[in-house]
């Protein structure tokens, strides 16, 4: 199908310096946790972006010296030429389908840990590092001209690799440059400290030695961050950024600009809407006739053609839509926008630079398995054999097994007990701020309204004896997980006393419209992950008086990986939801609930006439038990295996469960992988 | 010099299985933040050991499949026998000094993320997995009999690798075979479940399977944690454990005993004297005939012949005392205990593994350079030039220095400006249990004693023209820094309303004696380490009432890292200490301190007649900043030089200043090294 006109104006070439993007589509930076670990599956994963039609592909931040040394954190990293062939790799990959690669680099400045080098960290002024209890100290003038040689040097080295574009980075409160133009971070006295000339001039240095070392032939970036959204302490979008953008406006090739800190650039869909940054953005392009890239968690060809049109931006950039969907730009290009993988917002994909991990997402179960296990978003192998495929329910992992098993052209049949598809996904959709989730379900029900070879039967709960009528050679079990109510989890072995009645409640109850009849209602989180907040935001949205317990330091502690920590407890407190952290439920008596301290306090007592445990779950495994509890019956049926898949085989993430379903998918009927069924980085003995 | 013959039977040959070991000092397994990812790194640091006369060296834990995988910890890997070469470099490095090398395998079932492999995890039965918001599965007989497969094929490549030992892992709550036998986390009903018998099948099992597999060459070990310190819902040393080892007794060639979690196993100093698990092992030799190893933290080899006359134990294990002293038999055998580099009990190794970087110790500078920068922990290269070095200030940073320096032959004069020799850790070993701490101190002091080319003087408080005076080449500036009582720190880049008057104090303060006259008494911990927690500490046991308030979610936040959080919180509350967390000191007006919320709370108010901030602290680079003044006088004084080591350069951790010290000795007069100091692992294309 040919594209809608109306989106023509993405396909635009756009010259940026002396190179020349063909098209609108710009994938920003982004972590990955491969970076330089794992240069092969970088590579492959950037490269898939490139064959998915994005114009412009950048790397995640790359480190310049050993002393901006961000480990834990897996990032890019150019320290000397030993590095240069990590990155060619990548370059190659993009070049293969016409883009232009990008780098990123940085010095992290006083954001460092140096845990690998050693190094003491370096800032403008003596000052704590942001995360570590070490602290960075003063540069004097012959640390700033080392500084700008390192920029150089690895300017000249990106354009040994390949790169296209080079940026200088001051962004996210993470980068040198910009430490220097924080007035809070930069105490000096002399030509690079006080007013504002003297606090950009480094930034500006950088851009210009850049430009120096490999301005004729590569374009030079900028990142730049117009506001920290932290008051007067920070750079302000309607402030001295405006200053900063006025001052450059025609010194780089390109200007790249979003909000900081990162949980603002990233922020998850729970708490901010697709454009969440235009209002701090629009004004860039009336101070530059440098093309701008911006983001937004865009997917909506509509609002990037607007955004185009409007004067807002002249690249539609993304980081988590071109990981959902690499292959976005395309599916525009040929005319079918239904067909994009839209980002929900989740941030999974952050939660994997956290966890110095391959990046993976929710909706896009081949990210980061690109290089491992050769996985392409788009293609499937065809279907190795004639076995018929019954699927039993229509959970993420139940639409996604049904989804790749129909691409690959087996004949599926799924049934789901209840009249909504989507299971937990729909179920959780509901919850506030959770909407966007639905887009998990969305996109597969778009794709399987195409397959023919895939029947869906709602309002239909299967007994053992049913699922062997069908006589499918595959049964594949996805009907999900229940959340227990007993306050089994973390912290308890054992049912807490008291625990059990009508007053306790499970995540389940809530979300099918149980609520307590009354309050106040003791939430008692000890998953430590999104569930206890947003059930805690619904009761006390329905008006019920909240208190929050849970056995972590704080709420909703696991979400620091996910960077929506800080905006859940500012959410509940909005809410007027009492906090209690750092505490066990120990019993409830149907008037309050007892306490334990993690840490040697006194024990308390909170009133309380209905308690919502937010512990765990146990999988649906019933069918399952049954079908395996008569193997004969089975075989004389014709079936030949009974699989689990998602939160019926191990109750976890929606992007664990969407995975296991591809992976199902996948692998029927594949030769057999071994124990390690994956690429991975290996030491191996250097050949003499 | 000859040993001391009291020593003798510390160096008596002792038979584990089919192989001998020639003395009874036994690393036991321990991390170290390189594993499966550096190799080479791991296996010169492991073979340091060897030479320093240790007769058994151990690996870390390692995964024995993909299911098993503890991303992001960087552990070993024996997934495949891809991991094999990896693993047979640390047994070439080992058996290079006649020790014998063994291995410590694992499934680290519930405790896993499995990140990397993308696995569900495992376990006895359907359960949270110990840190995620994940679940692991129940496994099936089938799981079992693969598991048991996979241990037995580890086994199998151990051997090839050339490990002479290997482990069945069951301590730290981070073994498959431990979750089988834990009656919280097994609520299985077949014969796995259940009663003792059953519950201790597996683990059983997994011992067996490799005896038979390779115990003809190799001896078979087991690590048993006999102690969770957890109560009736964990393993007690005068309970169920007493059944295990006496069920098992020979079973095994040699009984590798401790307590858990590993925050009970690795006990800081600041709470655990030497030897403090003494009382849970003992019992073990009364079970069995089978020699029995044990750890806690021994450095005195007095001790040490007191535990095996005693019957205690056979072989003296140590994790921290062989990364602070690798030499530690060596030393004893040749007749000089006092040069034995004593562990301090920091935990900053751990902090190492905790946050994926090569293990450091504060003790050893070269702990984790062996192969990175070739540093041998008791040789150091001859002096290059008869240059002069004045180093001013006998803090660790200085000590150090002078002590390197020294034993490389230079001519050193080291000037304090105090009485007292140890800067920063003298002053803090006087706090609240840190007094091993002093250590540091006392190690560089015995060997400084011993060199006739170093001179100390005491004090000796030197100005500008002093140190010209001197005329010396090489001038080391290791005067320290001092903490600030403004507040300037993370949360504050401008001094703290009201922080400047006679009742505000800083941690310098406190450890001159100078304390509060009246209490209460706000600790504003913004530094999120363990000064805040231990001057509360020293405080309340002055009498005062004292509030800490933290910027951190919980109290010593960082120190999660060093596995210290829950003792120190723990501690605070036993000594009446209030505490008020994710709060910011915003105020103080001589009556009450002024506190804001991190998360929108209300803002509060805390009577306090003083306050002590704990913030962040400025090298005091006087000094630096006078002799840096006249470039024209040091010149015509001779001095080719200043340097700035330690806190004075950049304030940080103590093992950061002992570092710098050993690293400006090691580097002086040696050639430039170019940007990158030091070997690393990168990414390199095979060879065609």
């Amino acid at each position: 199908m040919p594209r809608d006109s109306r989106y023509d104006i993405l396909f635009e070439p756009v010259k940026i310096g002396p190179v020349t993007a063909k098209n609108r589509f710009f994938q920003v930076p982004h972590c990955n946790g491969m970076g330089h670990h794992n240069p092969e599956g970088h590579a492959a994963m950037r490269g898939m972006k490139a064959e998915g039609g994005w114009a412009v592909i950048a790397t995640e931040e790359v480190e310049i010296h050993p002393s901006g040394d961000v480990t834990p954190y897996i990032e890019g990293r150019l320290w000397d030429d030993k590095d240069i062939p990590g990155h060619a790799l990548m370059c190659e990959a993009v070049h293969r389908h016409g883009a232009l690669a990008a780098i990123e680099l940085t010095h992290n400045g006083t954001s460092v840990s140096n845990l690998s080098s050693r190094e003491p960290a370096i800032g403008p002024s003596h000052q704590m590092t942001n995360y570590w209890p070490w602290q960075a100290r003063a540069m004097d003038k012959q640390d700033i001209l080392d500084y700008r040689r390192w920029h150089r040097d690895a300017a000249l080295r990106s354009k040994k690799a390949g790169f296209d574009i080079v940026y200088v980075y001051a962004a996210h409160d993470l980068s040198l440059a910009l430490h220097f133009l924080q007035k809070r971070r930069n105490r000096r006295t002399d030509e690079y400290g006080g007013a504002f000339e003297n606090r950009i001039r480094l930034f500006r240095e950088l851009i210009e030695d850049a430009k120096d070392a490999i301005g004729d032939t590569c374009a030079v970036a900028v990142r730049f961050g117009v506001d920290e959204k932290m008051g007067a302490d920070g750079l302000l979008h309607d402030g001295e950024s405006r200053d900063v953008i006025a001052m450059l406006a025609e010194l780089p090739d390109l200007w790249d600009v979003n909000v900081s800190p990162w949980r603002h650039d990233s922020a998850v869909s729970r708490f901010s809407e697709e454009g969440h940054q235009d209002p701090f953005i629009t004004f860039v392009k009336q101070l530059t006739t440098k093309p701008v890239v911006g983001v937004g968690r865009y997917t909506s060809p509509d609002r990037m053609v607007q955004l185009i049109k409007r004067g807002v931006l002249d690249f539609i950039g993304a980081a988590r839509p071109s990981i959902a969907d690499p292959f976005l730009p395309k599916k525009i290009e040929e005319g079918r926008p239904d067909d994009i993988r839209e980002c929900i917002g989740c941030n999974i994909c952050v939660s994997s630079d956290m966890t110095m991990s391959a990046i993976r997402c929710t909706q896009n179960p081949t990210m980061g398995e690109e290089w491992r296990k050769g996985w392409h978003p788009e293609i499937v192998p065809a279907k190795q054999s004639t076995d018929r495929v019954l699927i039993v329910g229509a959970g993420p992992a139940g639409l996604e097994a049904a989804r790749a098993l129909g691409q690959r052209g087996y004949e599926v049949h799924l049934a789901e007990a209840g009249t909504e598809l989507g299971g937990r996904v729909s179920r959780e959709s509901k919850l506030p701020g959770l909407a966007a989730w639905g887009r998990v379900r969305d996109y597969r029900l778009t794709q399987l309204d195409k397959l023919a070879n895939v029947e869906i039967y709602r309002d239909s709960m299967l007994t053992a004896a049913q699922i062997r009528e069908f006589g499918f050679e595959r049964v594949v079990l996805a009907t999900g997980a229940r959340w227990c109510s007993d306050g089994v989890g973390r912290s308890h072995w054992n049912p807490i006393p008291g625990f059990g009645g009508p007053q306790v409640f499970s995540p389940d109850d809530i979300m099918d419209g149980r609520l307590p009849a009354q309050g106040p209602v003791v939430v008692f989180d000890d998953d430590h992950y999104y569930m206890g907040s947003v059930i805690a935001e619904r009761l006390a949205m329905a008006g019920l008086g909240v208190t929050l317990v849970t056995t972590g330091d704080v709420v909703a502690s696991w979400t620091s990986n996910t960077l929506e920590l800080i905006p859940i407890n500012l959410q509940l407190r909005r809410l007027g939801i009492a906090v209690v952290t750092a505490h066990d439920v120990v019993g409830f008596d149907g008037n309050a609930v007892t306490l334990a301290s993690n840490y040697g306090e006194p024990g308390r007592v909170v009133p309380a006439r209905a308690v919502v445990a937010v512990t765990s779950r146990l999988p649906e495994e019933a069918l399952y038990q049954a079908l395996l509890a008569e193997p004969e019956a089975l075989r004389d049926a014709g079936v030949k295996t009974v699989t689990r898949i998602g939160d019926c085989l191990a109750p976890g993430l929606i992007a664990q469960a969407v995975y296991g379903g591809h992976r199902y998918a996948r692998e029927l009927d594949a030769p057999p992988q071994g124990e390690v069924s994956f690429k991975r980085v290996v030491w191996a003995p250097a050949n003499p």
